[in-house]
């Protein structure tokens, strides 16, 4: 089989140093990807093409893979199982690009600025209901039932995020059960996945199942802070959305409890006009405040426990890839 | 168990007087709908339940728990997968609420009019996911399969619909592709499904398969009558929704074919402007030139072709039950 579009191979290497033990698996996952995707309608066809053009690292099917790599051996299931995760992925990234009203996902306009909303709603429910298909040619249901559980977790943590919109008074327990249910949920999911198929036990699997959690949490962190102080350009998608779209990520978290009341008033003023002015501002608070850095402390700490939870497994490139992804989910400035 | 909500018997039992040999279980399959629904985050909570009030009229779980009755036994599987049905069924009411900006459905608010369109949309993703967690709970992977490929088709459809959207020219057969897609497709598997797990064999599976695709059809031409000659008091949802997303229906399709191309290039202006005054000339255009009557009478057929279907399975409540919804399908205007 080989890779129909030239823009895939570049994604799935993008970060190739780290992926290099399972370069021929992500190329083969393309692959299902890509003929999975096709469809005889060219509208439908063209639509399911687009969307895979952004959608980026595959950091989790790189993430089922290596894991599974790192428990044993990769086998037909997991490249099944990695293309779900990935059309799963996908569809929420479409969809929460309705969400957020973004225009520019890796560089590419979104499928709601090419096309419409409309179009993005029922292309996302296209990409989720053609991934639970495929993860029901499994022989188990196993595959449904942890793909089925985490998918409805990143729904919750969608919803939750949402209803916290707004809420200036968002505590960090609240803030950590969004980024648990919308990110880490499915990161967890793919390793449970790929040390499952692989034939890892019941130890194993808690390992690798919280190493994807924690993994999960500071990948999201850092995200959060990326929104806040990256440079479109640099990130290759719509920034200051959070800010946007009134949502508390960790460093606003930890700048209002860091302030007094009329501190925290101002602050609420500043967040309420996300003009450039007031942006300015703000950054120029969260530097100073020391909020910044107190977020990625604390994501360098999730990191440092994902990277924990690896102990018992035995060395192998799987492994060593798996450590650098932890350090390198925190470190995304660059 | 008891169904919790006051307004869920009243849905259930809208066609009792079909539905009778199966009240028990629709009350089990209304429960099961409600407490797998429940949610400790009382936001998600009131969306789910919010969206099982304008539910309807149960035609799905009714016939997946009246083709196990007719086949064997209805059993604890078949109230999950009713349950299943019916939640996949809802979200995709939920979208297509956000597609048609719709603000009515069953006499309730929609999510998108109460809420908002982002609402709608997550609330969407959290019902399908949770279906296919559901569906997941089953020993083997056939209830996985046959509604993650039905739920694929159905999302298809409305991708077709979509695309069909505004072409004037769209062919019978084009429009026969988007139905069986997006209507028919899930009748089947609701009928497949209960005919499986009620232990039916190969010929009879099949049979009542093409009972669903059948009735499917035939209730999409009703429904798309009722679109455009119904009264939203009585139907109890928003209608004229085709006509105001330009999308050329079974009668319109008639209508145009038997027109020559002066009057064809008149139909295309009325319908380009669906103002009241446009649409009475076209509603007088349909009705004198019979199409809606054809339309009619092709439904009749459908129906009919539906019920042929039945031959094979033996005489019983059941049975007579499936026969009569073949019939109440194209006969919904009182």
């Amino acid at each position: 089989m080989s890779t129909a579009n030239p823009t895939k191979p570049s994604n799935a290497t993008a970060m190739s140093s780290l992926f290099e033990s399972i370069q021929t698996d992500l190329a083969l996952v393309e692959s299902r990807l890509q003929s999975e995707l096709r469809h005889s309608d060219p509208f439908i066809d063209e639509l399911a093409q687009h969307s895979f053009r952004f959608g980026g690292k595959r950091l989790r099917p790189a993430l089922l893979l290596l894991t599974a790599q790192a428990v044993g051996e990769i086998n037909d299931d997991h490249h099944t199982l990695a293309a779900v995760v990935e059309m799963i992925h996908t569809a929420t990234l479409v969809h929460d690009d309705v969400l957020d009203e973004a225009t520019i996902r890796r560089h590419e306009n979104t499928v709601n600025a090419r096309w419409n909303n409309q179009t993005s709603v029922l292309l996302g429910d296209y990409l989720f209901t053609h991934a639970f298909y495929l993860a029901s040619s499994l022989e188990t249901t196993f595959g449904c039932r942890t793909i089925g559980r985490a998918t409805n977790t990143v729904c919750e943590g969608e919803l939750l995020q949402m209803a916290a919109s707004g809420k200036f008074l968002l505590s960090r327990d609240g803030y950590f059960a969004i980024i648990e249910a919308k990110t880490a949920a499915l990161c967890a999911c793919c390793c449970q996945l790929g040390a499952h198929y692989a034939g890892g036990d019941k130890q194993t699997l808690r390992d690798l199942e919280q190493y994807g959690h924690l993994l999960g949490i500071a990948f999201q962190i850092a995200d959060d802070l990326l929104d806040l102080v990256g440079k479109e350009q640099t990130v290759g998608k719509s920034l200051g959305t959070d800010l946007a779209k009134h949502r508390m990520t960790l460093p606003l978290i930890e700048l209002r409890d860091s302030l007094n009341p009329g501190q925290q008033q101002e602050l609420r003023e500043l967040l309420e006009a996300p003009n450039n002015e007031n942006m300015a501002t703000l950054l120029d608070w969260l530097q100073r405040s020391g909020s910044l850095q107190q977020a990625q402390n604390l994501a360098n700490d999730y990191a440092q426990q994902a990277a924990e939870k690896l102990t018992s497994i035995s060395d192998s490139p799987a492994k060593q890839a798996l450590l650098e992804i932890a350090k390198a989910s925190v470190s995304r400035y660059a």
